[in-house]
């Protein structure tokens, strides 16, 4: 039935999109996905959103204990139609959901006890979280973490842009994941949703077109 | 004789300094390095030189066909301090001299027939060129280009900003060039001149310094 739907509606979309939607879809992954602690700056929460989709992260996990709406102009602008925003109030039901799913929690940090990224293992299904621009990741996030995991740096500056951070890290260890035998793809069934809301963000009055569809489907 | 007038400067330095000056030398590689062209948005360019810093590339060289003195600002910035930048007015001088220093040109570019940037061999002295936001590198980049390099992309997303560009690549090449068995350090004559620049840009008044070091030699 759904199925059903889907296939008509997508019989509105162009065939290059249809195919964009697929090749898209056969690289998304939920093997990996991101967590933002506080991530204050805007274009960066927006830059971190657009490397997720780069690199095929299909959620990407939002905590804001501090600032309430401040990733909502964000989400209009439109980065959501391709990724899963999951916001949260704070960082402890966030990892521990998570947990839940199965995922390893590696902090970024540049300090203390972290590995580094080329000794990141990328067959264990991993949640990576990125702090704060001046803070790192909280202590909460410290205490929960299975790993912290650093970018080497090897000149006089210190820290690098978390936009900068999230795009290093993800183009590195989707590569090698890519490159392994691990079955990092989503299932069938996560396809056709993702696909029912991609192209639903993609049909204008797509709620009418759906309403009409039911009716004439009833009266068969 | 320079050798020990850069142990007399050394003197006017904390242990902590001299410290990061030796770390970041060990770490310095002319075996590879960076060309942006034409790059437009300031803060880009600083991204770039700090990336260099960060990954240990000495040297960037900055192609300014159009803009003349735009990147002067961020000289002043203090980026150089660490980098050593080199201007050059038009694409064709710049790559010609590379050309003669040994270096391949890679040019980036998400289209044609780049290699992806796991297939790039860092076993070759490579100079990266990085063109501009809009128009990607020029047609002269492209023709005089010994290879072309992307970042794979998964998304709906089709570009990524040339400073995320630029610290992916960097990143990648320069981890793997570490892991490597080929002579990518910089000689002793090459610390030598950088640890004497490094020295003279962080001692205040050393030209004062220098000149009554001279002197003193001189009376003796």
């Amino acid at each position: 039935m759904e199925k059903a739907l889907l296939h008509y509606l997508q019989t509105f979309l162009t065939e290059r999109r249809k195919g964009l939607f697929n090749k898209a879809l056969a690289n998304r992954t939920r093997h990996f996905t991101v967590v933002t602690e506080d991530v204050y700056q805007l274009h960066n929460t927006s830059a971190v959103m657009r490397s997720c989709d780069v690199f095929g992260i299909q959620d990407l996990h939002v905590i804001e204990a501090k600032l309430g709406k401040r990733v909502d102009r964000e989400i209009a602008m439109g980065a959501q139609k391709w990724v899963d925003i999951h916001r949260h109030h704070n960082t402890k039901n966030c990892l521990t959901e998570l947990k839940k799913q199965g995922y390893a929690i590696a902090a970024t940090t540049p300090h203390g006890q972290a590995i580094e990224l080329k000794d990141f293992d990328v067959r264990q299904k991993t949640a990576v979280v990125f702090g704060t621009e001046t803070q790192g990741v909280s202590a909460e996030t410290l205490q929960q973490a299975d790993l912290c995991v650093k970018i080497p740096m090897y000149g006089f500056t210190e820290s690098l842009n978390i936009s900068v951070s999230a795009a290093i890290i993800l183009q590195d260890i989707v590569s090698r994941m890519h490159q392994s035998d691990i079955s990092w793809g989503l299932s069938d069934r996560e396809c056709g949703e993702i696909a029912m809301r991609w192209t639903k963000a993609n049909i204008k009055g797509v709620d009418q077109i759906i309403e009409r569809y039911h009716q004439n489907n009833n009266d068969l």
